[in-house]
């Protein structure tokens, strides 16, 4: 317990060993990560989150390390945390991340975290989420959470942002793609990165034409679309200023408080899940659920009733 | 109760009408659901549930109606559904769904519905799933799962499906791409579609490469890489072929029951946590919530602390 504080000490002093060491204890998700997170949590809330999503080689990444760059000049503290849908045969975070850490892990000003969520059902947002609590305790300034690829991510981590930006690139029918992929709801910023090349312009066009067809009132925000060459860095500082306009906005219209109570809310509904779920599936009913799966592959009781019947032990047992 | 009973007849005739009627039955959610499907439990197993996933662009809705045609000529019946995370700007089915639909709805051996994963939180498998097990007792043979973007629907096609293709194209580094999205652990069988574009044998290459790090025994199922033009329908025997054989390869090792068997008990477990959640989630608990979220927000209260709170609330009242 002493240690906890230490640990909580070191946090608040934006001590990156101890962030990171904090972020491993969430990740292993045992009781002390409850401890330390209910500690640090009068210290949070003032740190500005940004999710960065959008289709695969859209260069999320490079994006990143150009916004992450921008904010450094501004003297502000940037945490990265790559949300990365582990994938066996890499075995951990991917090469690209790792030669990236060494680029800016001599910089003290900023924390790149890699996080998978492989085999974390339900469990993702809630995770990432605490791992950005953490480094807002630190005094981090700025927190981007940047989505690796497909996965349930993209959702969870608007879920988590302030501000949401869809990157796209001018691929004829990208902005199709990311309507029929769910995409358009979720930003708040579209960004229309690689617009050195041919066809970005009838790329903004389209996608222009498709945001109209959103039903909005006039006091909504207007959703712009920003053009950027990450590679070069064309195009950051108006994405920065859209930002920070964004975020103007939320807090003129009194959404900023509200959206964080609609946030809030969600990721307590998922933690009251997973709490459930850890105190029902106990060896004792996974031994019951693996006796009866039998019966439903024979067809003679069907998944709701086996559920209802699972339900009903862990209720029996409580009321003893 | 006679007209769950008539319902049920109905479906097991293969009525394409009350199929969709128990679909719709089945996104509502109400009581009336769960019965209809404890009812019809003991008539399904016989259906093949084939996975279709890629990124955004990969062709996949292309591939799904040359596979369908490939079945029908067979003189196979074909149920399709098509996962959706519906976007708000169009509200529903999207338009090239509905120009498909008005395409195959004459033929009485074809099903195609969408389904909107919008809002359904853990729930969207769930769902499908309730929807392929109605279409396999009305007798249909292939089920195919088709993803329309991203989302968390990817790993939920491949917990649903006995074979779960990923569908790619050869773009440069696409590969890469689906690899970094986690897409590489769930296909059984990867399909280098539009393969009559400029680099697609660079890109099978490639693929091939990536797929040899993949750790396995020789007993592991040799995962296939089949090239398609699905506009024109070359290589969908072959890619039909290669299905069949997955199917038998699952069935001489004893693989199919014990997939099964697996994803069965992912699903009720996911059934019981659907359940939970609506008990815990009553008025008075939401009520409770959104009473303490102010406390959250001014730090006073961690997440983790309401989450317990509600949890000790739900359980107190049942031991009563």
């Amino acid at each position: 317990m002493e240690e906890l504080e230490l640990l909580k000490e070191r946090i608040l002093n934006s001590d990156k060993r101890a962030v990171s060491r904090a972020i491993s204890i969430i990740e292993n998700g045992n009781s002390v990560s409850e401890k330390l997170l209910n500690s640090l949590y009068s210290n949070i809330g003032k740190a500005y989150r940004i999710g960065v999503t959008g289709p695969p080689g859209a260069g999320k990444s490079t994006l990143t390390n150009q916004m992450t760059k921008f904010y450094r000049e501004q003297g502000l503290k940037v945490g990265i945390i790559a949300v990365d849908p582990t994938s066996p045969f890499t075995g951990g975070a991917l090469l690209g991340d790792r030669v990236r850490m060494n680029q800016v892990s001599n910089d003290d000003g900023v924390f790149i975290r890699s996080m998978a969520t492989r085999g974390s059902l339900g469990g993702l947002s809630n995770k990432t989420v605490d791992a950005a609590d953490l480094l807002d305790a630190a005094n981090f300034d700025i927190i981007i959470f940047e989505t690796v690829g497909v996965g349930q991510s993209e959702l969870d981590i608007a879920n988590a942002a302030d501000t949401t930006l869809v990157t796209l690139v001018p691929e004829s029918g990208d902005s199709v793609q990311a309507m029929k992929a769910g995409l358009m709801e979720i930003g708040d910023i579209f960004v229309m990165n690689k617009s050195d090349r041919p066809g970005a312009d009838a790329a903004v066009m389209s996608l222009k034409t498709i945001l109209t067809m959103k039903e909005k009132k006039s006091t909504d925000w207007e959703t712009p679309i920003v053009q950027t060459v990450a590679n070069t860095g064309e195009g950051i500082e108006n994405l920065i200023s859209k930002i920070d306009e964004h975020r103007e906005f939320l807090k003129s219209q009194n959404l900023f408080e509200e959206k964080r109570k609609e946030k809030l809310k969600t990721r307590i509904k998922e933690i009251v899940a997973l709490l459930l779920a850890k105190e029902v599936w106990n060896n004792e009913r996974e031994a019951l659920l693996d006796n009866e799966l039998n019966k439903a592959l024979k067809g003679e009781e069907s998944p709701y009733t086996i559920a209802n019947k699972i339900l009903s032990n862990y209720k029996q047992l409580l009321t003893v």
